[in-house]
């Protein structure tokens, strides 16, 4: 039984979430660097919790769980960067996007703010607090942390060391992290629309799927990562034989690895490009029982379209809205495939691989988004923000326009 | 029983929003003017089956809905104005809101795209049609909408006119539009998370209410507008009257109409300031049963605070987060209330009837959200549409970026 009540946690997170959200850039930049230096100093103490997860942990979860769960020095660097590069990012908070006059004296701003109370889930990956953690705090949202039982103790480590360090921390409020542990807080969690504005889970597809079935709060994140690419007719050769192998067998258990290709019955150089494939060591599956399944591995479903159109319909119909290319030298397939695919991210000539915050720019990514709504593809920091409207008057009513003493004067400003 | 199979409708929508996705400016544009047009042609027809609802209405609903069912020419001149509005507002889709060099030759773009199809759910207003209908169709996303059983006639009536002016549009793609009428199809609408990405509730509280509590699918809107209106030490007397006057009986109904006035212990005139109240017809509530109460009459509730920190906390609390004010001559004060405020609408000195998209600018309003994702406040063409990241290449592959013989550049190009 947990020992504490999780409630009272959320409630208390709400509570800081209101302070943080009129932090200064610079106790928010201070408490980041203080994360960074106490992680550095006290690494061999996260090392040792680590041991204990992954002695427990041997031999009953797989190799590759196995390997996220695991700290070393590189991720430890990696961890401590991590938070760097979100102090190095602007602050997203109190960014004007828009201001208009609306008549004389009487101004609209459209002022960025945190979005609030933030709900995480992740499985066994312990570096996902630093990280998570260090995006929060830039963004002004409180954050409540539910890692996997496996990594309870590095969790807690890490956690131990990131609480002492914002305790020195001159004006940074309380309870802005809680992470809680036991199972039942999921349930918790997702329960407590009253406090909690988004939920991120990061993990594997069916805690995703558990995660969107089970609440009424907004969910950022994806369940499946089924890619596609498209071999039009007018590819070339070199260009879809490279983007097909790295896409596929770059890092296959990645969300942006592609699961179907799509080749156009035309393209000349079919069967030269499916032998390259089987000589990188690519299963082909002709007539998958599924094309909605996410092979994650070496494994490619291959389907002939006999149009382009049929291509992107078969996505539109089965991707997942993550990510999907199209090889081909025709502008003009490669424009109608880039406006009709209905997907987060549509590329021409460049392999699915590229979807990534990271490698878009955003310096850090919460996680990638097939949502419709809010935030899609990477999420970098703008998606942990939304926007106020402020109005400044001087004793301005609405009965004056309504009844035409006044008119509005719609003027952008900036 | 309804004569048609709502899945079936929620398919075809989902289909026809992938033709919208890709449909020119123009051809929207000629849709609106269509519609237009034939709403003036033909509004004789509507005003016959607005009489046959009206008549059947009568004595069982009250005045208030009354009215707002009653189409007349200078409702029917505000429909077809509205539409002239969107047509001429810009187009929103295909907006490329950033664009980054990733390296040479590899360009990131972030375009605006529709996002697919909305479920609409209005109350005894048939203008809903028009309007949304509108914005829909400029935004290129399909729309299924359910109104009120007391407005099925006109409803019928405005969609049949709609339709056949569709019908003669060259290149406009069918089920677009749908409209549904049966009482079942509400809790069809909310489980068809598969075909519809988003859901309008227009209209009340209990409505609204209804609709989050019972679907997975993203809801914008707002439930309650329980507005407050924070009197400071330091507010001027005349400001501080025609504010209060106008946000409590200027549209009392309103959802921008102030409920709560809270009152600074020591401002000077605080009894001059509740008589000019009563002078007008306002009822004081000084001790209510609840602070979470919209009364949307000519009833204010009144509470003294000690400072303006308690004003923010009781604000923070029992706010439904749609729009508050401060009057206040410090500067100080304005601004801390505005940052620490968690609403969608902040104000200094000015009227909180000013929450509305055509007064902020907008030319056309989706609604009013109080959500903290997607879109806050007043919610235009903008709120209708996300977007995707295209990528343009030449080949490119990651392996190239993560085995060091390439390097990122990122470089914003606009």
């Amino acid at each position: 039984m947990a020992e504490y009540n999780f409630i009272e946690i959320a409630k208390n997170a709400k509570i800081a979430s209101k302070k943080l959200a009129v932090l200064s850039t610079d106790v928010k930049n201070k408490a980041l660097l203080a994360i960074a230096e106490a992680l550095d100093a006290k690494k061999d103490l996260i090392f040792e919790a680590n041991k204990v997860d992954l002695k427990e942990a041997e031999g009953n979860i797989s190799q590759a769980v196995f390997n996220r769960l695991k700290l070393d020095e590189n991720k430890m660097r990696d961890m401590i960067q991590g938070i760097i590069d979100v102090y190095e990012l602007d602050d997203p908070i109190g960014k004007t996007l828009l201001q208009r006059s609306l008549d004389t004296g009487l101004v609209l701003s459209k002022i960025s703010c945190p979005i609030g109370v933030l709900g995480i889930i992740f499985e066994a990956r312990p570096d996902v607090i630093s990280q998570i953690s260090a995006l929060a705090i830039k963004s002004s949202n409180a954050v409540i942390l539910k890692g996997g039982k496996e990594s309870v103790n590095t969790n807690k480590a890490i956690m131990q060391v990131i609480q002492s360090a914002l305790g020195l921390v001159d004006g940074f409020p309380d309870n802005v992290l809680t992470q809680v542990y036991s199972r039942d807080d999921v349930k918790e969690m997702l329960a407590q629309d009253k406090y909690i504005d988004l939920i991120i889970p990061r993990g594997g597809n069916s805690l995703v799927q558990f995660v969107k079935e089970n609440t009424k709060i907004p969910v950022l994140g994806h369940a499946d990562g089924i890619c596609h690419i498209f071999i039009d007719k007018y590819a070339d050769f070199e260009k879809a034989k490279k983007i097909l192998i790295d896409a596929k067998t770059q890092y296959p258990s990645a969300c942006n690895s592609v699961e179907t290709l799509l080749i156009h019955e035309n393209f000349t150089k079919k069967n030269e490009l499916l032998a390259a494939l089987r000589d990188v060591g690519v299963e082909l599956i002709f007539n998958p029982e599924s094309w909605h399944k996410e092979y994650s591995d070496k494994i490619l479903a291959v389907k002939e379209v006999a149009s382009i159109e049929t291509a992107i319909e078969h996505i539109n119909t089965y991707s997942s809205g993550h990510t999907e290319a199209i090889v081909t030298e025709d502008r003009e397939n490669a424009s109608l495939f880039m406006s009709a695919v209905d997907s987060s991210g549509v590329y021409h000539n460049a392999s699915t691989r590229f979807a990534d915050g990271f490698r878009y720019g955003f310096g850090a990514e919460v996680g990638i988004s097939t949502n419709k709504t809010h935030a899609r593809g990477p999420v970098g920091l703008e998606g942990l923000t939304i926007y106020k409207y402020t109005i400044q008057g001087n004793g301005d009513i609405v009965a004056d326009y309504v009844e035409g003493r006044k008119k509005f004067n719609h003027k952008d400003l900036i």
